[in-house]
This record gives structure tokens, sequence and C-alpha cells, in this order.
């Protein structure tokens, strides 16, 4: 099987992102909700919503150093310029081919559901600075979330016969079921929960003050990320399965 | 006192920005050297390096939303165009208008001192992924560099006439040896290693694998940073102190 499809470094990759995550979100954190960010036209000079042109304008540049030729990475935009390096690597996509993109539900979630779990009500002028680590939030969580597609190759390739019958179905519930074990979630939310207070504690030991609450990111793994990975999985093999006569 | 320049203050976000750094290495060394990403016109399509032309495209955008009015931010590129964003805080600039900028150093040494005690020798093709973790180490880098301007007015308002003797005689190693602290500075590596070494831990612990070496952060900071920062409150002090007659 392709290494990329093999669930231990499946987890190692997911794993590191967890790192990538907390700290993005202990970044954040320093910063108010400043929701002008997230609003369209707010600031003189900008139609989009500050968070979306930095976004947008990011993707841009990404896009030309072939970011979203890669399967496990999603633009939030569509309309992005053609790569300018030449395509590298990936010849061996072990994904199907698939427009599986939930980045338009990610990137409202964010700002409704973890930006008020994650940060201080209110505005303290530093929008720059919120958007910057918004934009870095946003890709990191995209990922972690996209990546749901990789857990269900594997998973399809390990039982094919079990994922074609519930596919064929069109049983979603079936699916959610088949990809999920609550055991390996259990350790997830576990492992993050004790990361975000290992972290924050080591910043208050060394004089910083993280103002991130471990439980808001146990709760933004449990009740977001987590479920938003297994709809990717479940969306992924419902597209990805071949259809029964 | 400005609250920008009370040393607790100044202590608190260079802590942070140890976060910052420490994970952002830990980010780049998971990817090989890559040294064609530093290499003018080595990629077909591009004129610059790789990590230039993603680091001059950041800035553009940056500098749209006024990144660069921040008197703790100091750009890599001249040719930058002018904020959509209007003006908002640092009316109250505590620093004494500078131009000091170490940036084309902070670049050059990046390449030659930080890449090779971070990452593996090779290529491993990851050139994106490099160069985006690049642009995030140079700019957090960058800014803990020129704190030192921040260090130095805020060691200048308390001891006027020691540092004015000083920079009237152009006396750069008697000035260096007024801004050295080195029980401060024994502790910021010694808590360093302590950061690297837990994080670096808690990776393993928890099933991936950094590839970092504490010593390496340790280094990193005690031959370079620290001796960076402090050329700046050197530097940042002789051109502040009233010229006098």
């Amino acid at each position: 099987m392709n290494p990329e499809l093999h669930l231990e470094n499946i987890r190692s990759v997911l794993i590191r992102l967890e790192e990538t995550i907390i700290f993005g979100l202990i970044e954040r954190a320093q910063f108010k909700q400043n929701p002008i960010v997230y609003r369209r036209a707010a600031i003189d000079g900008l139609d989009e919503a500050l968070v979306d042109y930095l976004l947008h304008e990011t993707e841009r540049i990404h896009a030309r150093m072939r970011r979203y030729t890669s399967p496990d990475e999603h633009p939030f935009f569509q309309d992005l310029p053609a790569p300018v390096l030449p395509a590298l690597r990936y010849d061996d996509n072990p994904l199907q081919p698939n427009r599986l993109n939930l980045n338009s539900r990610i990137r409202a979630e964010y700002e409704t559901f973890v930006i008020p779990r994650v940060c201080d009500a209110g505005d303290d002028g530093q929008y720059g600075s919120s958007a910057v680590s918004d934009v870095s939030n946003l890709q990191a969580l995209s990922k972690r979330i996209h990546y749901g597609k990789f857990v269900a190759e594997s998973k399809y390739r390990r039982r094919p016969a079990e994922f074609e019958e519930l596919a064929h179905a069109a049983d979603r519930d079936g699916l959610l079921a088949a990809v999920t074990d609550l055991e390996v979630e259990r350790q997830v939310v576990e492992r993050v929960g004790r990361k975000a207070e290992t972290y924050g504690l080591s910043l208050v030991e060394q004089g910083a003050s993280p103002k991130i609450d471990p439980g808001a990111v146990v709760q933004l793994y449990a009740e977001w990320i987590i479920p938003l990975n297994k709809h990717v999985q479940v969306e992924y093999l419902l597209e990805r399965v071949p259809r029964g006569g």
C-alpha cells in the first residue's frame, strides 16, 4: 500500500498537526475576537473581510508554489493562478480523484464556533495580527479536517466489501458508524487536552500569560474537528466507491 | 513611561516569541535543508530564490495590512505597496525614529547558520512547505532580534547620562558592555533549552518524531539571536542619543 495510506503514517501527520493547531490557537488567543476582521467591507479600502482578503492573497501566492496540487491541501478560493513551479511529487496520489472541499463551512464555523471559544470578546485594534493568525489556523484546520480522505481511503482498502455495500445503499449513518472508532477518538481528545495543558502550563511557569483554556481545545476537537473529519470520510467514501449496478 | 517600554512587558513579548521560534524550527525540521529554495533562479519560472519570492509576496500583502507601520516590525524588502488599511495604533511609538534594519544579514545567516543546525542535509522535494516555514521563521526571528530597540530605549531612559557618554564617544565596546546582563542571558538560554526539550519530549511521548536537537536551539539563541539583539541595541543607541557638541 502507498506509504501515505499506512495508518501509522497518517496518525503521525495528525499528531504533528495537533501542535500546529494548539500553538496557532494560543497565538490567536493573545488578541481579542476583533469581529470586524470577519465582516465584509467593514474596513475602509477592502471589499472582502480582512481575513478573507488575507487568505485570498495568501492562497494566490501558495497556488503559484503549487500548494494545491498536493492531495492533502484544499484551497478556500477557486479563482487561483496556475503554479509557476513545475509539478514535482504527487504523481502517486493515493486518493481517488474527488472534489470534496469543506472549506466554506470551515471558514464560517471558524468565525462562529472557534473564535468565541478561543478569544476574549472585544476589539483591541490588533486586526492585522489577528488576521495573520487566522489564516494560519484556517489552513491548519482545513488540512486536519480534510485528512479524513486519507483515513477513509486507508480504511476502504482494508475492508472494501463492507464499505461498498454501505456506499451503494447511500447509507450515511452506516458509513459513519463504520468509520467511527470511539476508543481512538477518546485517545485523541485526551492527548490534545494534555498537550493544551502542558503547553499552557509551561507558558505560565516561564512567565508568559496564555489565555487559552484546555477545555476549549478539547471541545474544539470533540465537537468540531473530529465530527467534520468523519463527515469528510463519509462523503469521500460515497464518492469514491464504484457505483453498483 | 510608555507601557511598551516596561521591561516586564518587553520580557513577556520575548518569552512568547520563544514558543513561536521553537515551534517554527520544529516545523522546519520536518523537511530537509533543501538548499535549492535559497538559490536565485534555481527553480524554473522564478528569478528570485523560492524563499525570497515567497517572503517578498508575503510582505507585499502584509504591507497593505500596514504591518510595517508598527515599530516592532521590519520588512526584508523595501519596494512594498502602501497600506490599504488606515493607520490605527502606533501614534504613541515609544522608539526614536530610526532606519536600523538587520534583515539582509538575518536572511543570509538564516540560510548559512540556522538551517544547517536545524535540518538534515539533503533534498526531499518539499520546497513549498520548506519555504512557507522559512518565511514564518524569518519574520519571527527578525521581530525577536529587532526587539532590541525596545530593550535599548528602555535601558536608555533609566540611565540616560551613562549611555549618552558612551554614545558620544562612539564607544561600541562600552555600549555593548553596558547593555549586557549575563545573568539574564543565562536565564534565557536555560529556559529556551528547557522548552525545546519539553516540547520535543512531549512530541516523542505522543508518538510524533521531532528531529530538533535542544542543543541546536540553545546554540541558536546563545550564538546568534542574543548577540544580534545586542548588536541592534548598540546601533540603536548610537543613532538615538543626541549628538554632543
